[in-house]
């Protein structure tokens, strides 16, 4: 691929392009939800929460509230929710509820994830460059057995995506300049926003994140430099 | 170990304690010195090279410079270190100094180091608390095989040890309180700063770090909370 002869690092998006959120924090759920309100769908509780993820973060990049970690953004989201799915949020001790919240550290890769990161990796330096914190990141790293060079992006560049700061930090860490680095995604927007700040690109879909019913970023909306079926195609592309 | 019961994660000094800088040092500029400056010792090249670290990182502790990575103060001492060994900096291509000065990221691990850190993850979260910067510790981790589950230290807090930020938001990233996280290291001024900042403390000596002739940090010079061998004596003693 020619627009990869100087690419020395891949970061990764990794809610939805390295990791199912939705199945996880579905079944990390079940039990809480069917103690709290027997019924409830742990999938559609775990898309309400997911709503409230875009909204809390554009307080941040707005620059209407300082830079907070995400686990801290999921967990006032979390109790946002509650009363959505007819839980009085005074009925939950809080300990129950940071115990949920730790939910997003305990999500799967996808089947292709550690396979493809693992060969990846012999060739490039590889990282998240996710919106979660460093210790969600680890958390889940260590649990799935993802295997990353380092654990970089929003909170080491104290900047949410699509903040072009949080794509020139995390090349800067590198000391990398940014065509030096692709951005790896399956969301075609975080990938625009890497474009415009001259990383490279790579899309892989990821077509059920958001469930049976998905339909955004079902393909590639630009001409990214690499569109990959999965992680070990992209290795595979990439020839390593 | 009693004082140990809440410890979450493990963090490392690199320099001296993980990794042997003398000797790598030495190789990496051996070809370089007996090319412009031949006799000249490549133990005693590292030696100086080593001895301008502190007072370079003290211009920024006391806060007369901001914060720069410790790639530049590196490269910044190899320039002023030439005229020592007869060697006209001038005379130097400064892409053969930026390929000199990536010799600290090429260094070798103790015997003990990787076996030691392989089983410690097994129990703990463990991480670099090293004044090396990011990309530094990056190569190195890649080249050696340092299992590390993020690379945390100076760069991610923006202070040198033995400044109390770089204990305190190195503890701060990892979400952990001072006292569930232990410092590992050589040297026992490391040790009672990470002390100091209420973190758990972890002495193993490394007699030979500074050549056969070292008289500092050959034993534990206060009541650290625990004293090994090696890294592998270590995890014996963690029970992981």
């Amino acid at each position: 691929v020619p627009a990869f002869a100087d690419v020395q690092a891949l970061v990764f998006d990794v809610f939805g392009t390295v990791v199912d959120w939705r199945s996880g924090v579905a079944r990390e759920s079940a039990a809480f939800l069917a103690h709290y309100t027997p019924g409830a769908d742990p999938a559609a509780f775990a898309d309400a929460w997911r709503r409230r993820y875009q909204p809390a973060m554009e307080e941040i990049r707005s620059g209407r509230r300082p830079f907070i970690r995400l686990d801290v953004l999921h967990r006032e989201n979390l109790e946002a929710l509650l009363p959505e799915f007819e839980i009085d949020p005074a009925s939950v001790l809080p300990s129950q509820l940071d115990a949920l919240n730790r939910a997003w550290h305990r999500l799967d890769p996808w089947p292709d994830s550690v396979p493809g990161l693992t060969r990846l990796k012999r060739g490039f330096i590889i990282a998240p460059l996710s919106n979660g914190n460093i210790r969600l990141m680890l958390d889940m790293a260590k649990r799935a057995g993802l295997p990353w060079d380092a654990i970089l992006g929003a909170e080491l560049a104290q900047a949410y995506k699509p903040r072009p700061e949080a794509y020139l930090r995390t090349a800067e860490a590198l000391m990398l300049e940014p065509e030096q680095v692709c951005l790896v995604a399956a969301h075609n927007g975080d990938l625009a926003a890497a474009r415009g700040c001259g990383l490279r690109t790579a899309f892989i879909p990821r077509p059920t994140e958001h469930g049976p019913e998905q339909t955004s970023d079902l393909g590639p909306e630009e001409d990214w430099d690499i569109v990959a079926s999965d992680l070990e195609d992209l290795t595979n592309q990439l020839g390593v």
